[in-house]
């Protein structure tokens, strides 16, 4: 199975896509993925998405509105977006947002190249958003791009962390069960009007507490530490060496993984054109440590962070680069070494304009193995510290362990 | 009015107690409080609370009940205790805990110096724990310390952002309705428990979003955010002279103050035994600047961080000190600046111990005004960082504006 060359498009989330990129084997074995294999072609081809976003999020307490409050400095509706469009079987999304927003969505749309996306204007209310997004769907729209789809989701713009199981029982639900009178009964005005303008079904389904809404501040917070966490689970220790295997970036590869749990650590050499790289770029790992000791600058490190600059890798989320550097007190005065190291600050500025984050690292090494396993251990707790909390003003700095 | 002297007990949340602090000054204005001046004679004198805390948490996810789940290294019960503890008209709060959890409850009333508590062993159901402290608040329990309340608030443990307004709307309440039919009809069996064997009224009252309840994984992220965020509302930047106007240290406090929006920047110097920087800290500020300047090392610094030891402010949040030192290029290498300050790293675990965070900034002096704002600009973007994320894997650091 080949995928595509780096930099050609926007990665897609990990495990989500069912499109058979290397990255969906993460989580290949959950069953809603299964399910939706199996299920799909038994399902109705043409279904879509309507996003009512044209709400002013006074809950929030916060000027924006709360589907383009910033999380990691991306808008929570790209967020939802990424969710659904990752869904393959989702064919149209159509997004219903306020006039005055119109312009915002678009540069959304086409700052994290979100596909598939068609906007149409709110209403005055959350009702006539969605029916002005079912409108855009039925097939008497003149000059219209989108199909007539057979079934139609409703989804919150301030529901991002939807996952493809919950869609798909909507999707099946939908299909199996149509328009009930328990539905009406207990359902919402949405359901009535998907009825009556786009002669399509409807019905409400259960859904899980990760389709919990962002709806107070305390949520936002939740959201992005959620979010961190999501993409803090992979490092990538970049070594300048494939050969030797008392490499010292092979010892700090072994710490890492003894210090962090829960977390994969991965390594890989430069060399061979970084096509091992390239791969794991490909497969969305966000934290790379990248070490240095055959070169005493940062050769290595702006190899890495040519590659992912091209690699379009940074669009959704910010990738954490730390650079690692050792100190022999003995060989090397730390104040000449340090000096050295002072670019890492230009560096850093610069990638930053791509949404990656550098640090610098320094660790002392020591010929003596206790002291070397300490500093070794101080190096990993900082960059778990750097990997976890994806500190902007912290960027450039170099820390000594 | 004096408050008692520095490191004589842990200072109370700011504007909570009505004991007439100086640091009730911040929140005075707001009407719970004082209503609560105000209405406290007229209510039952006797006003207690009962906190169920005997459950496991298994929808958080975690092993750990979320009762004692750490955020910033304090178990959640603990800010729940806080937060009624400063109602100064609870008299009496009883935990119910289950046999396993004794020890672990006692260990944290010591650490965190609680007062007014009692224990009790938890039921097997939430009920049942109430009936056990209601059963240990009635009078008829021999060698009870308790006084038999006219009020028993019921609390969930769980709910650490209890305000002070809500509670006296529950005595209040609790006064006035006493047990109605309404609120037999929508209340739980609490209700019915508190009137059955406590001989004391009861009724359910509307809470506010602040009372929300801790329980999935990501309510601890939120909490761990907003407690973070209520920490970082003020910075004291700690000057090592008084008299110069056109200290750079004044400069940097102007910085912060144009930088840091919604925060309180304020200023004292060390000199006069330091009774403005003693009474900042009963006032609970979390967040100091040391300026050194006059003199080249930590001098300064290390006076400050005597006077947070000896205070106890950091019993209940970690206290952040960022050791500010200025670089002339022109003057000094700054190899052996950074070289002389490397020392910071061991001052930064010693007071690890005692839960104050220390981070070394070295800013870099230009004649240069531009230059020198630019600098100050940078630092000003650090300390926030610092500040914001209280991050324990990067103590002992030595940041470069």
């Amino acid at each position: 199975m080949e995928a595509g060359p780096p930099g050609s498009s926007r990665p897609a989330e990990p495990g989500l896509c069912l499109s058979g990129q290397r990255g969906a084997d993460h989580t290949a074995s959950a069953s809603p993925q299964s399910v939706a294999g199996t299920e799909l072609g038994r399902h109705p081809q043409a279904v879509a998405a309507v996003l009512p976003a044209g709400g002013c999020g006074e809950r929030m307490g916060v000027p924006t509105p709360k589907q383009f409050c910033p999380i990691l400095e991306r808008p929570l509706i790209s967020y939802t977006l990424q969710a659904l469009e990752r869904v393959c079987w989702i064919k149209d999304i159509v997004v219903a947002v306020t006039g005055e927003n119109m312009e915002v969505m678009k540069s959304i749309i086409q700052k994290y190249q979100h596909k598939r996306i068609s906007l149409v204007k709110a209403g005055v209310t959350r009702h006539r958003s969605i029916f002005n997004g079912l409108k855009a769907l039925a097939e008497d729209q003149i000059n219209s791009k989108l199909s007539k789809p057979e079934v139609v989701i409703i989804h919150d713009a301030v529901r991002p962390f939807v996952e493809e199981g919950v869609l798909l029982k909507v999707v099946t639900a939908a299909k199996e069960h149509g328009c009930s009178d328990y539905d009406l009964e207990f359902g919402t005005e949405c359901l009535q009007l998907a009825l009556k303008y786009c002669c399509t079904k409807a019905k409400l389904v259960e859904g899980s507490p990760d389709l919990w809404k962002v709806t107070y501040k305390r949520d936002l917070y939740a959201a992005e530490s959620i979010i961190k966490e999501r993409i803090s689970q992979e490092i990538c220790v970049v070594m300048d060496t494939e050969e030797d295997n008392k490499h010292v970036g092979h010892l700090l590869e072994e710490v890492l993984k003894s210090e962090l749990n829960h977390v994969k650590v991965t390594s890989e050499a430069l060399g061979h054109a970084g096509r091992h790289l390239q791969q794991i770029i490909l497969d969305q790992c966000y934290n790379f440590v990248c070490v240095n000791v055959t070169t005493s600058d940062f050769q290595e490190t702006q190899k890495l962070l040519s590659m992912l600059e091209e690699s379009n890798l940074c669009i959704l989320y910010p990738v954490v680069v730390v650079s690692v550097h050792f100190l022999d007190f003995k060989l090397v005065p730390p104040s000449q070494k340090m000096e050295n190291l002072m670019q890492i600050r230009e560096f850093a500025k610069e990638v930053k304009e791509r949404n990656i984050l550098l640090y610098g690292l320094l660790i002392c090494y020591s010929q003596d193995d206790q002291k070397l396993q300490e500093s070794l251990r101080q190096g990993a707790i900082i960059i778990a510290s750097l990997i976890k909390e994806r500190n902007c003003g912290l960027i450039g700095q170099l820390l000594i362990a």
